[in-house]
């Protein structure tokens, strides 16, 4: 089979090579991947700025959709036919973030996605929503499931909530989805008018240009009354972070789960006291999570918002197009097995 | 002021009658009612069926909406003019039930709506949804309420969760709405094909008819794919409890909410053990849970089911209609000073 | 290696019998079981009264401690030389019950712990607390996780709270230690004035002869000056769940954990209402619960009550002893290598 | 009766001083004050320093107990002769701290406990602990309920659990004995040999002296093994912040509640992502943790640690020892009536 594996920091050596198509133990299967989809995590790994490092050769990309073809021989969770999406932590079954087990993330250091084939733990592994396309279902396991963990899961979001989503990366577009969904107002910020517009077609209230609003927490008490939200998408890191302290609701909850404006910058903690909000990290989420936010997407048929899509040799394409951040929604690797390049030439674009 | 005050048990007990209109005390208000409302428990005291008495004589209803005209000195919450709604359980501000100090209901032993004026604690009321006309916001204190406080705040519903809502009664629409604004799935059981066509467009995802299909837990297991409900909205009492239990999810929640198919019968309670359900009582619910559930009708515009309105002097007729359980949605009495009949003849219909 | 297996329902057909010394797969890990303990469903199983029934030969018994002597390949969580637990559910990590898996319970379907050496998936052990003798550690992996699932991972108890516990068998001891260790009060039922002194000595508040106080509700009332408790640890069925409705605060819990008193038995649902209590089954917990378990065990130095130890060729006298209702505490057996009956003599009493 | 009020800022402006005695509004209740207690945002109020400004004159001191000696028309939670506590926020009864009414603190802007009699609203005062002494049930409301919020009510904390106070001021004493009541493990940090001696006499698992190991985060990862305690009660602020994360385990609590050691500093908010700990401010409690609480030290028959008591004349005295910082415990002012200094000398030192 076909995989396109790291074989050292940089995305120039990204290489497609053979390997052998492997054989699931008794509790994995293999699964003929259909799609992944790229997140932050990926790129930063390729490019060796991830905070961790991990061995090479390294199989990218945390998620993807596929069928499966062969079980192991205590596998009772799937059968073959049917079609999973890979699950980021892999033993991050239920409860609370201690059960995940470091070290059992995939796409680093468990090989990823992108591949002809991959061989998935039967724990590591959700029934896709049977709305989506695969393309679709690709984009779930790392963004989704962080913003269902961080609304729903620890969040408990209920209808007449306030959302601030921070910009219009995967997060907070899955996070602008499952609020509306669950009856919420959803305020969103961005640079760009054309973007906000289109947050505003998923169902978001209102927008917030911070390239002319610098001080934006301002227009977000005004848009709430003076109250504030009560859930904040906090991706901008120590940058927004003031903003958005000054923009939460008393009881409100601030979600970390990110850094996109770089990793520098302090507040006070006292301010969190002096807010009376709740400030958390989410790392992903688990399994449970994952599978109630199915039935979330199915009974509402919720589309993932999908930018572009390549062809999975096209890798370092799509890198160049996330990186950009002209995007506005997720991107997709269709990884057919018809669509395989030319094994003459390993050379992946 | 005009007031329609039970003399005694019975519904021939009813009078309308002059009062002096009342002085707020130091964190009281006097409110102008608009409208008020019934539910079965009101029935059940103008009835004398009610299971505790309470001294005579007792203006009813516990439910309305009227406008702040005057307030006592130390009130801080509201000002004339304010647009209000009663709140069932009068001390019970937030936290749970044992907050609540039995005594202090409203429509009994604490006088009710049924009046031009109303003295309310300032704790002990709401502002109306700002996108409600006065019928509409009458109808929530203790149906809405109930539905509110079963669903989000003891029963956390998530976008995807599955409901059962057994007929079309107050609190069975409410919970319907609420299911439907959080992206639930909600079954309705009815013995009326055209109550459940009324409720799938109000969002239903499919009705069972029980005067056709007796054993409809069977029919709830085929609608969810054999897992069930996570939430059941209990109001027959022990004749559907059994019906109830199979047809709930592991883990599943039970909302004892009423007794409407009568109080007797019973169940072996090791079936709460072998199904792995929860069951609670759901006795209304809080001040924190209502003005959430404001929120909600605001953010989403819900809009309260009306049957019919009656003037408020015609309650005998509204309570005959309320009794023949022909209605689908709530029973709003106007209570208007201009519609006053004349005091010369104090009978009320 | 040896294993005492059941050929068939009925206590005769409990055979020693030797076996290939199994060879754990990539991430399963053989011990070499020290002690195994005793269960009410274990004594069903081997009865043929369990309401599953499961594939024979099953080397039964649910519970037992032992040390790793050899790890797959795959297994990170520990290493030889560590002392663990086995869990009952072998696939319920954390989360909700939903995420337990029907079918993975061990001592049936799973083989269990009376043997001399015993696979277990690395997810499905703990480390034993540190504190215990094997006999101690034991005890814990059914009883014990069920007390603490129902009493602080569903029941959230907290200093000052009150908690009944129906009798003295092993899930009410645990109860009474958890409940003790966690600052609350606990009232203790018993027909045995022995017992109740016993309970006492553990730290139990008080104890009721349900034997001379038929209808302890009123007992319970009295203790608690009318307000009732709030958690109850229903063990007795159907037959005492009308007791414990009467004797719960309003807003408290009951936990139906057995029917050691039948299962025949109804009540109102509606008495659920009135009470406005919650009612929810607990089966046993999930490893993130038993783990939590351990912390607290280490911490407060707390002690399992063992009643007797038995060789485990003696399982007949063990269950006979079991079966007698006069123990308090668990019944434990050894399970040493150096005590294994003479191979000639492949029956065991 | 005799008050001693603060005329202006600073703490020369504090007078005793003549006033009627009041007359009970229709739901409130006078009580004869028998003893209050400092808190470190008394001392800010009378030194001017805190964040706030009230009008004045102001009667200072939230926390106190006396005896209902009179209660207004319509009061039904208490009768003469009862002993009660005054609650720190006026309308906070139950729920979330949203339903606090900002406004209605006691000792500012509303008239505190310094004084012979004092109006309490019913629903601001709770029970005294039937096992306290009045100068131990005086010390209450703030300090011990901010701790019980923190760790039970916010923190849930559970048997096992691992906990870091730091120094031993009020709010840190009761948490740890709470935590110890509650079953869990109790690390102090402090400047004084002799105040770490105590605190193990408390029942603290172990002392870190700060003026010794500055860099005390790793001392309390050596301790728990390297996991990190599951709460943390920040008092120190800013200052102090980046140790409590480092010391914090994985999903563990940091709880903020004051700033004892100024209120500058930074953090870089990312940490609290990158450690998956969650923040939270504690503004005190509502009146529902208040009553947990005290069943809690009933049960446990907790006692309040009390470092001196003046006589309430001595406020001066009191406060200067108070600022020092060499106390162990809570301050108390006994207020008796007999106690009263002569009024013609209306300094108070």
């Amino acid at each position: 089979m076909k995989v396109i594996a790291l074989q050292n920091e940089g995305r120039a050596n990204l290489r497609m090579e053979d390997r052998p198509r492997p054989v699931p133990g008794r509790q994995e299967m293999l699964i003929r991947v259909a799609a992944a989809s790229l997140n932050y995590r990926d790129l930063e790994i390729i490019n060796g700025t991830y905070h961790s490092r991990f061995a090479f050769p390294l199989v990218p990309l945390s998620d993807g959709v596929g069928e499966v073809v062969e079980v192991g021989a205590d596998v009772t969770r799937f059968t073959p036919g049917d079609r999973v999406c890979s699950t980021f932590w892999q033993r991050w079954i239920g409860g609370t973030f201690r059960m995940a087990e470091v070290g059992y993330q995939r796409g680093g250091p468990i090989d990823g996605l992108l591949a002809e084939f991959a061989l998935l733990d039967e724990q590591a592994a959700v029934l896709a929503p049977t709305n989506l396309t695969d393309a679709e279902a690709a984009t779930l396991p790392c963004a989704a499931v962080t913003a269902w963990q961080a609304l729903v899961s620890e969040g408990r979001i209920k209808a007449g909530d306030t959302v601030l989503v921070q910009g219009t990366g995967g997060v907070s577009l899955f996070a602008l989805q499952f609020a509306v969904a669950s009856g919420a107002r959803v305020f969103v910020t961005s640079s760009s008018e054309a973007k906000i517009e289109k947050a505003k077609a998923l169902g978001a209230f209102a927008g917030i240009n911070y390239s002319e609003v610098h001080e934006w927490a301002g227009a977000i008490l005004d848009l709430t009354g003076g109250r504030g939200v009560d859930h904040v998408i906090e991706v901008g890191g120590p940058r927004t972070f003031g903003q958005s302290l000054a923009a939460t609701a008393v009881g409100g909850q601030i979600n970390v789960v990110g850094y996109l404006g770089g990793t520098d910058g302090a507040i006070n903690p006292l301010d969190i006291f002096r807010r009376q909000v709740q400030v958390r990290g989410i790392p992903v989420g688990s399994r449970e999570s994952f599978e109630a936010m199915v039935r979330a997407i199915e009974v509402n048929d919720l589309r993932p918002v999908i930018d572009r899509r390549f062809a999975w040799a096209e890798i370092g394409d799509a890198l160049d197009h996330f990186g950009s951040g002209s995007h506005f929604g997720k991107i997709v690797l269709d990884v057919a097995t018809s669509g395989t390049p030319d094994a003459q030439d390993p050379m992946v674009r």
